[in-house]
């Protein structure tokens, strides 16, 4: 039987967790050596790891489950793309300037961190009064009023509708300054979020480095189209590198510079936005915090089934409602804490420019909620600019069932007559009648070769149509197919901060030792599955290490082999920092009875069984097939365990 | 029995590959429907799954087989760290203007283009000497002599190893214009090849788009060494997007902008270069161009063992021997031709700035020889330069065996006495002493009292040591550990340059029908590994393609159903053309009786089973543990091929 763990002994800690990370190499500044760059993260071993192994989940669970269909476009791209995407004009955010030492600030963040300082300032002093006789303090802080308070809050609620002049107002009405200098900032101004270069060696060719992958599907639109036989709807996905030149990023990997993202594009007939495999989410319970909610400054929750919450109109539609849940599904199956996660909806104000209606995936970190899936309908926005910007057809067809019957007036020429008659005025003559409105075309009907239709011409002339040259006729035809440019729904997933999101919902520290931090990463994306550990650098371990190593690789279970010198318990540690499951230990009844022990990261349980059995164990944990409980119903418990812990 | 199959009926096209590719969507310029930009193209779903296997397979040979340590850092990279990296003074390739109309060419390209061009016609005209009949032609071609075609060919053979200046001289001595204009070009200046851009909104902080991923693992050296435990050699690895503002780029994915890479850094003491792993490839066979050979003129090739090549001196250290042969066993495993595959070693003057070796895998395509992988020893170059720039040491240590014992004359200072006696002048005193000569301590110790040694100190003020002050000892160190800079020994893998030459290698066309092209991509990179195609759109069939859909995905094998309405002889083509190693069937005896038929795509065989054995059968096939001929014996022939192929 498992030992029970309290993982909320310790409350938790953010330095902490920053500690391990960075110790254990999980991601560090990038170019730390020269001093770092702000907003530039690379990721070491363990990171790596665990970021391919939320791709290759992420790649089951959309690509291939979907049968999507995976592209690899580029990431530099030419002017007149984001000319068209609207990304030139208006993907910007508004920074200010501090008026005496240049430095420059993001102006809604540096708004959110003032009040939010005011607000928990105010708190602490409601909590533990200052005291009178402590007159050390320049400034005496005096509560804050109850309708001050109101505002403010009412301002970080609505912090994303606010254009960058009503920031600018808000920062006079609410004296706030720069608070690393106390300095008055200036008025807010707009800076393009894209890295600009130039391509080639001719210097009039700007390229931005793509702020999403999403351009790159829509450009390949027709392309898509054609190696699907032309069927809708049919979603294209991408796993990619985008920039953002963010302004002041200060956050970790939550605001940075450069990142992964992993985006689908699906694409649907306006018309019909029901989705084939609804039925199969629709009672999957989300919480969702709705536009008008926050509008008038609250964050009150709804909890309700995706079901539910489509056939009432608060998610728009089938298809968004379907990517909600399965976007939910995801998350919660590589480690993301269901009562952490919500879906949020833009407000309108706060949409991007090619968005109509926008769910944000948000997770709970000990810094608050934090966007990591936006999930937008960017209707035929995109398709409609670059069919626009190229002259290209960026459509698809589908069929008119009953085919659509129209009726027409049409004339019928005579052209060897028209010919004769009128030679270079023919062309003229055509034009004109065909573009004529009906009852003029009425009155062509009716005229006879005594009574003829007369017509002006450009050069004054004026001639008569009879009979002889043109007929009127009605004509009927059968429309089958038709155009339409199709709308996208786009689940866009940023993967460091999902990764980082899984790192905060995973760290705990044991009851016994609040240094020790442990990440209980679930195995389905733990970087390292199993660590193989000898218990001593003896010489007679080492093949039966390389047997086990060669063993868990032909079952494709990624180990790594810990024969440093320090002590085992000391290597168990580090191996619950990189949130390893499982833990295999070769002594000397390895060498004399061919057994190992396991060892459980998040219970710290040993187990005692033959190679091979152990094997078999963890194989059938890391699939899912057997549970910690079950697997101790096959190897029974080791006695050793405190002994090897404690050392 | 398979059927024998002739791959070279029709000789190669690569107008008729190219099409495929672009009509299958493997690959297309990308921002196609804006007119493309020269040197970026997007890989189409067939193009990123191969990508995919290809990187899988890498993954596989190369980081888990090694145990390396993957990496992923950020693309975008501040000044400084290629300034210490050289690439901002050397990272450039000499173009040239067209003197009217200003086009730019590349100059070592436009010679290359030219002097080929003028071989390959006196080529023609002494196969079909001109008619002299035909005097249309304004220019009488005359066949080169002997000394100039001599010369032409020397000077290709050692292309790389002339300068801009030495290229200039080249296009006056040959008289080489502009081919596209016939205009003269220009003298030949140095462009950059990084892309660059400037990092956050002030603007002063340029950035550049890495040329390479290398400097990520350099500048990550001591966090990588430490969670290797200290322990050296060990490697990095990593897989990325890296850029380079190429002067023309014209030659497909050959020459491209925007490209993924594969790169290990091997990390490693220069004075120790040999390698544990070596002996398992010492039998494996390369062919070698050397550099004296090209120096020479020549491109003779040497195939030798990599074993011998390294004895003899050939290839430089086990170290480089052993990763040339674990390159060409991964090249040949994806499937490039072992007879079209050659290690080509840079001449001295050809060699990037940071490498002292350096050997290319080349991989013989329609447009001749091309570089797929770089296997370099960059020795220390890249540490050291970033430990310069930085004052960061980024060293290793090792054991000193046996412990070296160091002797040293010491001064041994009363600092008591001295403070007393000598005050503020103390810290001056011991720091003249501590920097004087063995024979002046020894005049110290030999001091006394009565006779002191005199030292002159800045005031000018001249003082007087005794033993009282300072006593001279003899001391005796042990030193057991010391630092060193690693050597670095890196594979470097274009993955689009690779996947292109698959393609090349792969392609063939059917004997009885040009048009008919086919992929035969092995199975283990192929982009799809089954297709399965309902004879008709029959409603009986739907649940058995679900059935045996769900069936491949649970056995891990991707596939693509294929229900358009187009004959089955098409559907078949159009897979042929994928690369899909194999095909099912379902047709009215699927229903009937559970059987379905399998295609093997290059032989066009079909053998027929029940649902259950084919999958097994398949499954066999693309793990390895079963070939085609084996294969025909558990499914037997089906009777209805030639009527179903002719569809």
């Amino acid at each position: 039987m498992a030992s029970a763990v309290n993982k909320t002994a310790h409350p938790f800690t953010k330095a902490n967790l920053e500690d391990l990370l960075l110790k254990r190499f999980f991601y560090a500044p990038a170019f730390e050596i020269y001093g770092g760059v702000a907003g530039l993260y690379d990721y070491g071993p363990p990171g790596s790891a665990l970021q391919a192994n939320i791709i290759a989940e992420w790649r089951k669970h959309f690509i291939i489950e979907e049968a999507m269909l995976e592209l690899d476009t580029t990431i530099m791209t030419p002017e007149k793309v984001f000319v068209a995407s609207g990304h030139v004009a208006k993907f910007a955010d508004w920074m200010v300037k501090d008026t005496k030492t240049g430095e420059v600030l993001r102006a809604d963040h540096l708004v959110k961190n003032v009040l939010n300082e005011r607000l928990d300032r105010d708190k602490a002093l409601q909590e533990a009064p200052a005291d009178p006789k402590k007159k050390s303090k320049k400034e005496v802080i005096k509560p804050l009023e109850a309708t001050v308070k109101e505002e403010y809050e009412s301002i970080l609620n609505r912090l994303d509708e606010y254009s960058g002049p009503q920031l600018g107002e808000l920062m006079k009405k609410h004296a706030i300054l720069n608070p690393g200098t106390g300095n008055e900032v200036g008025e807010p101004v707009e800076f393009n979020l894209m890295f600009a270069s130039n391509i080639g060696p001719v210097g009039n060719n700007t390229g931005y480095l793509r702020p999403e992958t999403a351009q790159g599907h829509f450009v390949n639109f027709s392309r898509l189209l054609e190696f699907n036989n032309g069927a809708l709807p049919f979603a294209s996905a991408q796993v990619g590198r985008s920039f953002r030149n963010e302004i002041s990023p200060r956050n970790g990997l939550l605001r940075v510079r450069e990142f992964t993202m992993a985006e689908v594009e699906h694409f649907v007939d306006a018309a019909d936005k029901s989705h084939p495999r609804f039925k199969e989410v629709a009672d999957v319970k989300l919480r969702f915090l709705r536009k008008e909610i926050q509008s008038a400054g609250k964050n009150d929750i709804i909890e309700t089934t995706i079901g539910d919450a489509v056939s009432c109109g608060m998610v728009a539609n089938e298809t968004l409602g379907y990517f909600l849940a399965r976007i939910y599904l995801f998350l919660t199956k590589i480690g993301i804490q269901p009562a952490r996660l919500r879906f949020r909806q833009h407000m309108d104000k706060e949409m991007a420019h090619y968005a109509c209606d926008c769910w944000d995936a948000e997770i709970h970190l000990s810094s608050g909620w934090v966007e990591c899936v936006g999930c937008a309908d960017r209707s035929a926005f995109d398709l409609t600019q670059h069919s626009k910007a190229t002259g290209k057809s960026l459509v698809a067809q589908k069929p008119v069932d009953p085919p659509r019957i129209i009726h027409s007036t049409e004339p019928e020429w005579n052209r060897k007559e028209l010919g004769l008659t009128f030679k270079k005025s023919s062309q003229e003559i055509m034009k004109k009648v065909e573009a004529l409105p009906v009852e003029e075309l009425e009155k062509i009907r009716a005229a006879t070769d005594n009574e003829p239709y007369k017509l002006d011409l450009a050069s004054g002339e004026c001639i008569e149509l009879s009979p002889k040259y043109v007929k009127i006729v009605d004509k009927t035809t059968k429309q089958t197919v038709e155009d339409f440019t199709p709308n996208v729904i786009e689940p866009s997933f940023g993967l460091g901060r999902i990764l980082y999101a899984l790192l905060e919902h995973s760290y705990w520290a044991r009851e016994t030792d609040i240094a020790r931090g442990v990440l209980s990463l679930p195995a389905l994306i733990a970087p390292i599955k199993v660590l193989i550990v000898p218990i001593s650098s003896q010489e007679s371990f080492k093949p039966i290490i390389q047997d086990i190593a060669t063993k868990l690789r032909k079952a494709g279970i990624s180990s790594r082999v810990d024969s440093s010198s320090v002590s085992i318990g000391r290597r168990y540690a580090r191996n619950d920092e990189l949130g390893t499951p499982f833990g295999i230990t070769v002594d000397f009844a390895s060498v004399s009875n061919g057994t190992v022990t396991l060892r459980e990261r998040d219970t710290m349980d040993q187990r005692i069984g033959k190679v091979d059995e152990v094997i078999s164990v963890v194989t059938d944990l890391l699939e899912g097939t057997c549970d910690w409980d079950a697997a101790c119903g096959r190897v029974p418990a080791y006695s050793g365990v405190q002994a090897i812990e404690g050392a």
